[in-house]
């Protein structure tokens, strides 16, 4: 199936143009593979400066491995891991935490997508016991998986509660460029300043061509990270090429730029489509996701034009994603469209 | 450590221009990601032209995943895979393959990294007995990682072998163009008509930023792949800059003469070096890699300019690797530094 | 801490005296081991009179280990598992089945830890999507971890239901004896005819000293089991000691006399409990098990003299197990002391 | 297929008397379940009384268990296992250690089973490299797979060597007590003073009925050993027949009686295979076990009234393993018959 554009998700977009331009200088001559490269070098003080000092990183290809290999970073395979049930690691990534820590998830049911300690608590219990897994890791995902995000005081209070529990807090980023927009905060105190031991910190839904980066608060969980990411097959040999990507990310806050400009053109939609009678938006817009339920017969016909996902069949509630390269008059025009099909299934109130 | 040029590795090239070509070609607007889009359709084709209509080809990230995965899907996690004890997924895998699929690696001895059906046998026994992992997998690397390479016929005889005893041929083809162009014949009659089952086809090696394929010829081995790549943390989202890179790699024969140009380089290369007293050619030189035994003194200072791995330090070994890259005037540059410094080392004989 | 009696666990109980004569008459001379002995042939022939002859059976240490191989047997590591939400695999194993087996575990809430189609329903997506575990087992618990148990009928209703969908049927039957004998049913009824696929014969909680038994009424999935077994540490070498005990249990239906013995004098238990003001049956006493809530100050003096766990807390509910070997007598002085204990507790009502 | 005794292994051998006297008299009422009994406690003492107070223990159910166990409590799924090539973790475990542990096993080849330093440091290269399994134990086998044992020196050099490279040193003590006996020291003195970290320690081939011990001389490792135990499938729940069992072993010495006394007939079935022509011992007897070059037409007729395995087809090599329970009279016997077998196929030389 070929679309140009759509909402299906900010994975649909291509390369950022500054991204592109960083990967083709990096194409010059020979240097050292496996990260051992000055681009890597420099794209490390990058983080350094963007994370703080403390920040430790380390690039792989995807978000499911930089979620999977940093909780075993941080995981024996008898530890479990608290997160809601609708977190990208325990519903989208076919088992791969299992698999490769051993670990058991333990979902907490959510309506927003975000934790609080008291649903976390529901799980808090067992330590010592030896019939039990040993609650470890909390992850929360930020921006969550319903486009709502976590306040730095939130993160504080669910890392404050990590800790006193001897446990750690892994943030799932891959959207925390978004999510730091949104919030019109930077990225550092949204993770190691409130407490993040661990994040993934996603690149490729913010304008990259591929490679996420598993960055370190808590050093002492990176120990043995080098290891661990060859063996969980996520060793880049060209590394320069997801350093240089991440180089231009972090470079002149294009990332800001990428994310801030996705989660405008997320409100607009979202303003447009809250003014269609038949549409009921669902969750908060606070970064660059919008949830709505439409008409049920409207959805395929809006999809041939502007593909996005059906969330959740049974109560015709769609996801609508928008990224760094989508164009205002494009949502104008979806919204336009989608005003005009879905009229024909809403009977107009009396009053109107 | 800075590098410009050198013989350290094939992967320390960097991309060759038509394929960053093929990526800048495929940055233009929004497709399906995941695979569902028209360059992955387009490069699934090129591969059945190449390696044949029953090739089914699946994109991974980098060629230990590439390995891994394409084993695990032939074996279950009480089989046992056999392989050259200098196979790289025994040895420069960080024990990769044990930990994703469970399976017992029984390395056999060689000289030149080639398997034979004699070496093999040594660990074929134990069938049926509950104590023993049950062998199931032959793999080969074809380019050896010692530049050598199976002929046809010899591939064909160990893939008899396999399928005489319920067992399957993989190939881990991380050089196998450079195979193909030494031994001067097709993709194809080096894989699936030798009677390979799974193939990992390396491209990072010759040319491509990054990206590997699964190829199975048995078909059969492939019914789950999508969700083992999955669990792998292999699936990319962005999956057209793997497919662009492939089907420029594959058209025009781009493979070949990137593949042929590094081997003849080697060539040039073993000629200059074999020429050099106290310099010992210790393997065929067959497609881009040359082993030699110099003196340990002159190592470090042929490094500085040049850099190259030692192989096996108590033998002062080195291994030398030419790329798709490497310029004629470089290893003719290198070749004289060779001969001067090499010279200050050995004693001239009375005869000289 | 000592207890001489209780109602902690049946296993807490020690060997049923024919099962200890039984492993006494194996003791003689010397027996191949790992299963190859006679005592194993006899016994198995005693699964197939019982479980009906298509029943294969293979004797595993315990009942982690049944459910966790058994499970193993059924399902790839990219497949899951739905079981209810108290399952014992999903909360009492710490984290087993997703070691080994590295599939995901579904559970479905439920107030009486038995699984029904409707609540299977809701983790029955995601079939061929990629990002998703494919469903492949729905394992149900005989009797539950509540001590309620599944009806014939409604355990025909789920198979087939699995069967419809691709799916196998797992059940663990730590306490299946209990749960016939509560029916009044054959263990065949319950088990290979009912639609099970794979089970978990437990002996452990009805009078053995140690050892389960995975029973194959799918022999399909049998076919590698030596191999998981082995590779699951498994194999008992003097196998001949778990296959006399089975026999003894399966002889003259000593596992339904121990069974209805243990259900008879929860049946008691639960009686006199009922009768005491402050002390609520919170489960239907199907087999031999009461949970009751009761005034959660007496419980540490209860516990001083008749050991038992306290399961909730929060709800001040408390789990009764009865056993083989608990007396009649035992039951009342426990329930007498509970009237007098409790009493100091509950403000006597107006009326008495 | 049946036998009354043989030659075969000693774990075709059933339970010591004094053993089946302790389970007995453990079958008293009802005690705490899963290690909180007195039984237990008791065993704990004795371990600590025979292996030293620092020595701690944890019960299994067998031997691949206690092996693979005691090795994951030491090591991280990307280390390797360093191992003598007939180790029976490697070669009779069905690669469960693989499984389990994620690790790789690093064999060494030997001639009698025993690892050496210089044997070992073949491996101990590439630490700190992260293509590289890191190297963190040394598995010894005490006695060997050959009958062959290690003396303390050897023992402290290995451990020495090990300590100094930031490793641990594992002993595989299936016949741990048989080395003991063998070469008139304590347990102690081969083990914790030795060196050894962590130890399997073996009593189904030694009298016991099931059951082996993992006893952490180093403690650290064992710190999280309850969860690794329970998550491996083998936290008995009836632990008190385990412990009850090991109390009699060390009660008495009954270990080493057991153990002297098959070493004994050993030794005397040595002697008398060693007189007869056309036998050639290859292995020094110095447990229980006597490896043999017997002509090959001799064998089936011998397994016929005594059964024993061929070790090596190609050889025509048996094993012959006696135990606590192998009587004078049948050894004599055996060999009797031995030499009127094997006179039929072996060509009277001139001389006799």
């Amino acid at each position: 199936m070929t679309i140009t554009k759509g909402f299906a998700s900010d994975n649909n977009a291509g390369v950022h143009l500054r991204v592109m331009e960083a990967i083709t200088a990096a194409n010059k001559g020979h240097v050292l593979s496996y990260g051992d490269d000055e681009y890597t070098a420099r794209a490390r003080k990058r983080f350094a400066a963007v994370f703080g000092q403390e920040a430790e990183v380390y690039f792989v290809y995807n978000g499911t491995a930089a979620n999977v290999l940093g909780i075993r970073a941080a995981a024996e395979s008898y530890n479990s891991v608290i997160c809601s049930d609708v977190a990208h690691i325990n519903v989208d990534e076919c088992g791969a935490p299992e698999k490769f820590t051993g670990c058991k998830l333990l979902p907490v049911p959510t309506n927003d997508g975000k934790l609080t300690v008291a649903g976390i608590k529901a799980h808090m219990h067992g330590f010592g016991n030896q019939h039990h897994t040993q609650p470890r890791v909390i992850s929360v995902t930020q921006a969550t998986e319903y486009g709502t995000v976590y306040t730095p005081e939130e993160l504080h209070r669910i890392a404050d509660y990590a800790h006193q529990n001897g446990m750690v807090l892994h943030m799932d980023g891959a959207r925390l460029a978004n999510a730091a927009a949104g919030l019109r905060t930077g990225l550092k105190e949204l993770t190691g300043d409130a407490g993040v031991d661990v994040l993934s910190f996603g690149g490729t839904k913010n304008g990259l061509m591929f490679g996420e980066a598993v960055v370190f608060f808590n050093r002492e969980l990176a120990r043995n990270f080098i290891f661990i990411r060859k063996q969980g097959m996520q060793l880049a040999s060209k590394m320069r090429f997801i350093a240089a990507q991440f180089e231009a990310l972090l470079t002149d806050e294009l990332w800001l730029s990428n994310a801030r400009h996705a989660n405008e053109m997320a409100q607009t939609l979202a303003a447009e489509l809250g003014k269609i009678p038949g549409v009921k938006l669902t969750q908060k817009v606070e970064v660059n996701a919008v949830f709505a339920v439409i008409p049920m017969e409207a959805i395929p016909r809006l999809q041939e034009m502007y593909y996005f996902y059906v969330w959740d069949e049974g109560k015709s509630e769609v996801r609508l994603m928008t990224s760094f390269d989508t164009r205002e008059e494009e949502v104008h025009h979806f919204a336009g469209m989608a005003r005009e099909t879905i009229s024909c299934f809403v009977p107009s109130s009396p009053s109107e």
